[in-house]
């Protein structure tokens, strides 16, 4: 015991004091200091001389786990819905563009070298596509360009690629697992996820603010910071019994705090313990590196830097000028991106883990990450100088389209009412998408819990067992009536403005309100047989026998006609309680952008 | 690798969530959180029902050593040399009697209870000595009394606690790995201990707040907290290869930290970590703790208890009318200081570490110490109206002796001219005591040095053993001239003050001018040749011959001579930079008292 503590004081010694000092001169030398960490574990691993300084990697490699875990908390704890849609289409579009097309040449880069393992090439495209926060925050506060435009862009594409990645890294886990990939697995992994994904949050924002607020209320730094740590290790163990990595769980329990009045506070204390363990994360990185593969794989490392950095700058420029952004501040934004990092250790220990990838993936993705963190300042500060030569060279037709284009873009912007029912609509179908997603996984759930436990524990009472699936499946119904009947609703109120938008007085004349009214009463009609044909689908494993089923359907719409008003009050409670949350005023937002 | 990590983080999140509600629940008592972290280990721990929670407790317990190494730490970043100056008399007496009647009063529980182990009874003495720091501050937080003057008495004697505490467990470090005591032994270890503690602080004072006033400048948190943590694990891992317990180094860096400028950052930014850390402590040492021990030893339990509040009340309320504080004063600062905490643990874990203490110590401690929490602060409250009480029953002459005490004491502090000359005197003894220190150590390390490395080295190059001896002894004393030749000066001026003083011209007439000048000429030449003696049986091992030793020394007395202001300028730099660090003003030192 007490030799196994000294190892590990030694190992963490040497961390911290190589980590130190390479930091040091890393920063001197105006390099990010993540690269500074990945050199000292180089220094100190086994593959380079003197010797090999660290003695319990078991220990060290658990506490780089830790690491990951902070990391990713904290980019949740930067995440927000205000956020995210004040950067709207150009970070979306952007990102999107950008990730597909990293996949997509990572793929094929890994299939032009001959790698025999086709998971290898995928995983090297899923390691390509996503950007390093940690190095862009850096090189832009080192330049001083924090607040300029393309800067802000630039943040709001790599939240959108936050999201994606972490969807990425659920669907590789699944690849992972099965061992190969096809059409509707996708598409089953992007909508348990995205449900998953929903649930959590709104039931996390109900709960998790509240709680902080009363742990907050104590004023004590040390309870906040268990609880918040209690929450965080807590879930991210929740995600993994259900089969998610960790590190999903992590950022989204760390978005759910982000809602929190608290939040300044829990970065405060946060901060320290997440800047310990990352650093270890980041040595460990390095202590996998070996510098003998760097030289035998120097070919394809160069190919593939060279391919992260154009691939990026392209697709991102590309992106941006598509969702309508002049060229100068598109080019900026896309040699910002031209670079891989944290996510990307975490995708290729991911394949490290589940022993599908090559060995010689993992030093081949830290060379790339390395040669592309250092190029970033010197994109960045080139950017601007190079869109002046480009529009010089630009021929004047080519330059008339893209303004032209960005006319257009403008033009397809909805103004005046029309934005404003638009914006309406917009909110109506977001309503119901939430509501929905509730309701579906009230349903999933409640099949998950009869199959595993309810059939049993009810077989006690009940004997014959269409009786037990009626009760389960009546319950279920009653507990997601509040959601349902809610996006009932909004769907009427969405038929009815349809219904006066689409049919103009001109064209019907006097049978103007007839046919309005017909189609906001059947439009609802059609969403509700809709739903449920379609819940009575997913719930197939409890569904009752069909004179059952019809029993149990009256008996609710006779419970619907009493308690309707009820149901509604309920919802409208939770509904209140969420948008308390959520609009809370924030006078550190400005602040907090600059993250 | 993958499995051991979702445990581990099981077990973490465990212990964050149930440490988080315990402690909710505790300050909802207003009880201290320590106490919820115990329960909380218990509640999880092995001996209790439904399940045993923790499962990789190996990796749990190297985290639960961090957390110790981070409470010393802490605790050294609030030691202060001003601090300790300023509380002295008081804090030193109560301290010293305290420690000594607690360590009798438990040794003697230990053999009336007839345990076999004899080292079991003298462990329990070390444990029972020292009171807890962190139970004490909050307690008379919730009461709101820290900025009371019983509250700073009580600071300052749990400083001096720690200082002896360390001493202790350096001690009991000994007595394990030898089995027995002796008198010679403790005080070798003493004086071998206060060296190196000596040594460590001037060295580190010189260098660390310098380093970190230089990584302070780059104005990152993570670079520094980085820094801080390298500083603190290698100065650990530096004490544990000199073979003293890695708590001494914890505690010495962290006293050394604290004369940096940028302490307050730096407490800011290692507070949530060693919060995490000592919440997991606290946790393991409730896992360890077997409720069925604690009602099985409910005899001893009690009694010790009891031993413990008794004793502490007593030694440290007398000992504090000792240094002369009036009885109201003493008895609150004795009724605060009646619990045993943090410390005891450490000492109880020493003796488990080292397998010389029986199974049942460790229960005890933990039920003993979570007794005497409960009891602080209502002993604290009550200490107001037990001294009215006492002093209305208290016979008049008593009352009287006591006052009459008080009175002499305050006579015999030196006044006027008089105190000057005395604070003169006593800071020449500390500066020629640290001289000599420094002097001491570098013979011992070139004692050690040549025996371990240099004999070999220097045998290739020199055949003669003699000759050998005599260079490296001979360098050793040029190494240590500088800080020599200042203890010289220094007590040639503090013998020119002795005669001037001693010396009165009533009783020597015309002679004084002599009189004083051969005292004062006599009594440096003295110290010089005792000096010198000390130092060869000192270095007996590397010490030459008589005659290459005459030569040695003819040599160094020459070299003296010509480079004397040299070696003076020297001495005069060093000890200047140690006083500018030492010096600088503290904005915040009312504040951090508070803590």
């Amino acid at each position: 015991m007490h030799d196994s503590v000294i190892t590990f004081i030694q190992d963490l010694a040497v961390i911290m004091i190589v980590a130190a000092f390479v930091t040091v001169i890393f920063h001197r030398l105006k390099q990010p200091v993540v690269l500074g960490y990945i050199v000292a574990g180089v220094l100190i691993g086994p593959h380079t001389p003197p010797f090999e300084l660290i003695r319990d990697e078991h220990t060290i490699r658990i506490l780089a786990e830790l690491g990951v875990i902070f990391l990713m908390f904290s980019l949740g704890l930067e995440f927000s819905f205000r956020k995210l849609l004040r950067v709207g289409a150009t970070a979306l579009i952007a990102a999107v563009l950008e990730i597909i097309v990293m996949i997509w040449i990572g793929y094929q880069i890994g299939l032009w070298l001959g790698w025999n393992n086709n998971l290898d090439a995928l995983f090297l495209g899923a390691i390509l596509a996503i950007s390093s926060t940690t190095i862009i925050v850096k090189a832009l506060n080192d330049l001083k360009m924090k607040h300029e435009r393309f800067a802000h862009l630039i943040f709001g594409v790599l939240i959108v690629e936050d999201i994606l990645g972490i969807g990425l890294i659920a669907l590789l886990s699944g690849v992972a697992i099965s061992g190969s990939v096809s059409g509707s697995d996708v598409f089953l992994t992007i909508s348990k996820l995205s449900l998953f994904m929903i649930v959590a949050m709104l039931v996390g924002i109900l709960l998790v603010p509240r709680l902080l607020a009363y742990i907050g209320k104590f004023r004590s730094n040390e309870m906040l910071l268990i609880t918040v740590l209690g929450l965080c290790f807590g879930f991210c163990l929740l995600v993994v019994k259900l089969e998610y990595s960790m590190v999903l769980g992590a950022f989204i329990i760390g978005a759910i705090i982000a809602e929190a009045r608290e939040l300044h506070w829990i970065e405060r204390l946060i901060e320290p313990v997440r800047d310990m363990f990352s650093a270890i994360f980041f040595v460990a990185v390095g202590l996998l590196l070996d510098p003998r593969v760097m030289i035998e794989y120097a070919t394809p490392i160069l190919v593939i830097a060279g391919a992260v950095i154009i691939g990026k700058v392209f697709s991102c420029t590309i992106g941006a000028m598509i969702a309508g952004n002049d060229g100068r501040t598109s080019l900026r934004m896309g040699m910002g991106m031209s670079q891989i990092g944290e996510f990307s250790f975490i995708i290729a220990s991911l394949g490290m883990a589940y022993k599908v990838t090559s060995d010689f993936l993992y030093p081949i993705v830290v060379a790339v990450s390395a040669i592309t963190t250092l190029t970033t300042p010197y994109l960045i500060r080139a950017a601007d100088p190079l869109a002046k030569s480009i529009a010089r060279i630009t021929p004047r037709p080519l330059a008339r389209i893209v303004d032209l284009y960005g006319e257009w873009l403008n033009n397809l912007h909805p103004q005046g009412t029309n934005a404003v029912i638009w914006n309406m609509i917009k909110r109506i179908l977001v309503q119901i998408g939430i509501n929905m997603a509730v309701v579906i996984a009230i349903f999933l759930g409640s099949a998950y819990l009869a199959l595993n436990l309810g059939n049993e524990f009810l077989a006690d009472w009940i004997d014959d067992i269409d009786w037990r699936k009626s009760l389960i499946w009546g319950t279920t119904l009653i507990l997601s009536l509040p959601f349902l009947i809610a996006a009932f609703r909004k769907f009427k109120a969405l038929s009815m403005m349809l219904a006066e938008m689409s049919v103009r007085e001109s064209v019907t004349g006097r049978h103007t309100q007839q046919v309005r009214r017909i189609i906001s009463e059947i439009l609802p009609l059609l969403f509700l047989t809709g739903t449920m044909l379609f819940l009575s689908a997913l719930s197939a494993s409890i569904l009752p026998k069909r004179e059952s089923l019809i029993l149990v359907i009256v008996s609710i719409i006779a419970i619907v006609f009493v308690l309707r008003r009820w149901f509604v009050r309920i919802h409208s409670r939770l509904q209140i309680a969420l948008y308390e949350t959520l609009d809370h005023e924030d006078p550190n937002e400005k602040q907090e952008t600059g993250h």
